[in-house]
């Protein structure tokens, strides 16, 4: 069974934090500082909270150096607070471990090959030619459709839908409505209606990545749509067909990259950004929100577009002008070239 | 049995309504007022259709006084055509009830807790401690996982995940494809990978919310996601971990809203707009379509960002001078400070 | 049983090419000019591949008769290549037929008509008054609502849901996570609450139409929402109620269309791009990726918004600056002025 208690000197020595206070109080439980009893620990990991610390009533916080000082009760150091928060929290964290087996109504061709670890829960569907390795979780309703791998320890945590030919690495785990390897979107126009591509590849998902809730992942037309390990995707995430992604770049929420992109590794992609086709990004490229990239970006570093929020009508006003930005540079120079012949 | 027609005298009585014209006309149906027949009850609520009042063969019209002496057949008077149309449209909407009781492909816990009066449909799944309450709805394919609670009277259409943790008030109405309670996007760094942070949250959902289709809802990381009552969210919109929407506020379509970020009462979102983390927005605030909002907004009134459309030539011409703007800036000043010491 | 290969001479008359070198060969597959081998073909149909021609292994190459001199290997010379290969491509696609009949897990309602050929697959719901026409696979998971036609030789892939008054033409594809007839966002307000107003049309989808995953499409408040047919969707596209698009138009992903708005024919709408609702697109028109039209477009033509991508720190200066675009233009105007009465 989970152990539900931990003494504050046994999560000191557990994670190699300096123990400030009483090493015999007991945790149950992580809360935020506002929030937090006695019973529960605490972090503070961002200037915005500072000013909550001094009131907490938690049982002991996990701060920097810097914060001791101003901490009220118990304390455990870290070099970095919320790391070290993220590793203790894992241990309040009490879900019930998955019973390994297949559930009575979950449907499995044949021709699959499920590890005996693995649990398969009620309703999912399982194609032939598909593999569950060990310790994999597989939650109501997913589908792991023909010629699919779940790597070992993955775990589909409801209603994900794996097309065919999508390989998942170790550990990798997928939120609800995600769907991994359906047809890449290629057209080709004849006279005066489409002809569709045939959406021949697949898609390959490295050891560690996390997949958002209704995030979509094409598979390749020829080749595969690629993502290296732990790569991030938040929810609502659009990859298209032939995409590749480096090691650790993270992607927040709405995010989107067209066709044959390639991103480096280590690179943060923002909220509702856009990566257009064929484009390639550097390692360690950060994308502000909402921004489109239109062309490769060689550097590292942060990059950005679109305007400033403003109220409507002072937006409006601007944002007319907008239209004539260009006239405005002509006129400007033509000012210039007066005064430097005047 | 479901009534499924009206004379005007009774529409007009029911809800209080100035009838003009013959009260013994029979109603059956509403419809545009291009294309309603004379059985069918039409509405004028915008000056974008006033013109096609004239010609229409409707049975009778919805409309505000102003409108009374263009019409050409009975009307029912309102302070708000509109929200007449809207009460009345609703007797005319004949969906079947649903069946009280449990299918028989459904997966219930054992230790669910279902009300007699819900209807639970097929392939539905219920995990352990949720609850389900009077009068509720929960059509094919919905999961209602771990310690959810589904409120009297609400209905999910089809394909609803609750992952877990998940609070709905009563009467919300929930679009298939929803997913509401998913982890949570909570990373911390370590040296050259991601560590996750558990999303020990839960959402809570107010009474008469409703969620569009594809919709995401997070938990939170500590405490809850929160949406109070009256919510109303369209489809594929992205609500991040331990955000907080006041009562009665909209989003169209695509909205986001990122972590933390506190919306208040009575806002309107524009579709594909987005709002950044950890920020407030007071009540009464309207955001227009595919703004980004990146600061808090402290006064209620209309917020925009971004450029107007124009032909592709003419837009390449003026973004391109976009990137010189701070320097135009500089050569403004430059030049009036040359006219100021003539 | 499909056939696996073909040798080229076949190739080159059944989709009338000219061949260039060894007919005898034999092709069972295809691939990039990067990655094939000597029993496949592959394709060159953007310059952007051209360098890749000279060093490519594949068995043979469709191309533009000006590729042909640079083209080491035999080739399949074409006017367009792209499209050629699309053709091709196909016949080495090999998706098992779905077997005619119902799965023993579906529930199909009593009022239901399934045609003797369609093929409903594991956990499928078909709802009362539904109609599946002959020839039609659907996939896992899916739903077919009430009232819902599925037209002939029609593909859901799997996890799609058809909620009500639905109807599908023939040829229709459909990916997985897709919602079609969800109700469409209208709301009128009273007083301090919003009241919804019932969503009584359906939607209608034509022939050849492609659905991608996660694409959410309303039904109609009154009237219909309305794809023409061979309507090009890719994943996460919104279209909102009584939206109309007309034949052959196709939109990138994550593109939304609010209510009413009407599409014209062979418009191509760019990835995340938005239009307004009430608007009107002429024929022919492109949006580009991001753009937002607020207004209606009368001429064919490409039409675009945004700023362009720079680095964060030069576009903060930027951005800053387009807050005084107004004052910037009245000042010039000024200096303007001030210079023509010197």
């Amino acid at each position: 069974m989970d152990r539900t208690q931990y003494t504050l000197a046994e999560l000191a020595e557990r994670f190699a934090l300096a123990l400030h206070g009483d090493g015999s109080r007991v945790i149950d439980g992580v809360g935020t500082l506002a929030h937090a009893g006695p019973r529960q620990l605490s972090f503070l990991a961002s200037g915005k909270y500072a000013a909550q610390l001094k009131d907490t009533r938690a049982g002991a916080v996990i701060l920097g150096a810097q914060d001791l000082p101003d901490c009220p009760t118990a304390a455990l150091v870290a070099d970095d607070p919320y790391l070290a928060y993220a590793k203790i929290a894992r241990l309040f964290e009490h879900r019930p471990a998955a019973r390994p087996g297949i559930h009575p109504s979950a449907v499995v061709a044949a021709g699959a090959r499920i590890a005996e670890g693995a649990s398969i829960g009620p309703f999912v569907v399982v194609e032939d030619g598909a593999v569950v390795e060990d310790g994999v979780e597989i939650g109501p309703h997913c589908i792991v459709g023909r010629d699919c791998v779940v790597g070992a320890q993955s775990r589909l945590v409801a209603r994900v839908t794996l097309v065919e030919r999508v390989t998942l690495g170790k550990r990798v785990l997928v939120h609800p409505g995600a769907v991994i390897g359906s047809d890449g979107f290629g057209l080709a126009f004849e006279r005066d209606h489409w002809v569709k591509i045939p959406q021949l590849g697949g898609v390959r998902i490295g050891d560690d990545c996390e997949i958002g809730a209704n995030t979509t992942i094409d598979r390749g037309a020829l080749e595969d749509t690629v993502l290296e390990e732990d790569v991030r995707l938040d929810n609502q995430i659009q990859i298209a067909h032939n995409v590749h992604v480096g090691a650790h770049t993270a992607m927040a929420g709405c995010a989107a990259v067209a066709g044959s992109a390639r991103i480096g590794r280590y690179c943060m992609i923002g909220g509702d950004a856009g990566v257009l086709g064929h484009l390639e990004l550097a390692d360690r490229v950060t994308i502000t929100a909402k921004s489109l990239v239109t062309h490769s970006i060689r550097e590292p570093g942060e990059y950005s577009s679109g305007t400033p929020l403003q109220d409507n009508r002072s937006w409006r006003r601007n944002a007319a002008r907008f239209k004539h930005l260009d006239e405005f540079a002509r006129r400007l120079a033509a000012l210039e070239k007066g005064r430097d012949h005047a």
